[in-house]
């Protein structure tokens, strides 16, 4: 699952239109780290640019301010249970990159890694908002560069062609939805 | 579709994570008007507050910045439809509650409406922050008061008894997702 090709800018923002659950990965220095956040959504079309939510008391809140960098990857169903692993337990007690398996492959802007078992992934610039970031834990960043798994995602739209690769939504206690059926409305 | 329960605020968020399309209600004296918005999510827990991208050119944008309030309704499938028309056109141009038969009742805590056909409801108050909104086109508020249809959503749970009730995710070009299968990850 991680062929991927390059998406084009101004499409970027369909990878997390439809609300998906992402991977937040991070980097500075020797330390990296991965968490989940459902809280992201795109902000603007071209140049685009994404917010996220990251809380303050995370290792990956140290690694993004240090380094000014990260990327939303966009997991496929087939990696759920990683997912709601990263998302439980802090960098700061166990590298969860071993712990759980979770295999990454360089970015092509950023310090941060892309996530194996993903569909979709931004590279993510922050633009320094210190009022968001302290009193909201918001973050705003450009995407510089977007990747997806060119059998899911492709000239701007998405085809599932099996449970596993849909991309999913979380709601809470461990449980997801996954991306159900397209349909166009009229 | 329009019994409605309150949900605590506290479980508020809750209609919101896994990133459906909302529309956007809103009124200032005696005009209102009601847009779709696929860019919301929640931005805290307790109390809730959200984060919504409202375009400065839009009617709705006006009536918010007059009014300070706004509803974040979640429509059904059922109405699929109507979300498409209302997120195609501007109320300057038409009155769109009147031109595509969108029906609506009172809020409790806000003026603008409630909007007909949909399974879960937050009332907003603008959290001022002319930064964000001249910069980025984006609105944060706090939630008031929620609602939800209570055979859809219950004691914190999303329950779909049939297709028509389904919360759903937009991607592009009157193409949209339906909520799919839940499923716990381990």
């Amino acid at each position: 699952m991680n062929r991927r090709e390059p998406v084009e800018l101004s499409k970027s923002y369909l990878l997390l239109n439809h609300g998906p659950v992402t991977l937040v990965s991070s980097a500075h220095g020797d330390k990296r780290n991965v968490m989940a956040a459902a809280w992201a959504m795109p902000l603007d079309f071209d140049p685009p640019k994404v917010a996220v939510v990251i809380d303050s008391r995370t290792l990956t809140r140290g690694l993004i301010e240090a380094s000014g960098e990260f990327v939303l990857n966009v997991p496929a169903r087939a990696i759920a249970d990683k997912v709601l692993a990263v998302g439980s337990q802090s960098g700061r007690d166990v590298d969860k990159f071993a712990a759980y398996g979770v295999g990454t492959m360089p970015a092509s802007k950023v310090g941060a890694p892309l996530i194996d078992g993903c569909v979709a992934w931004l590279e993510c610039k922050v633009i320094p908002e210190a009022h968001n970031e302290k009193r909201y834990d918001l973050f705003i960043a450009e995407v510089v560069a977007a990747w997806s798994a060119p059998d899911v995602f492709n000239n701007g739209r998405w085809s599932f062609h099996d449970e596993g690769q849909k991309t999913i939504h979380y709601v809470a206690g461990g449980t997801f939805f996954a991306t159900g059926e397209e349909f166009e409305a009229k």
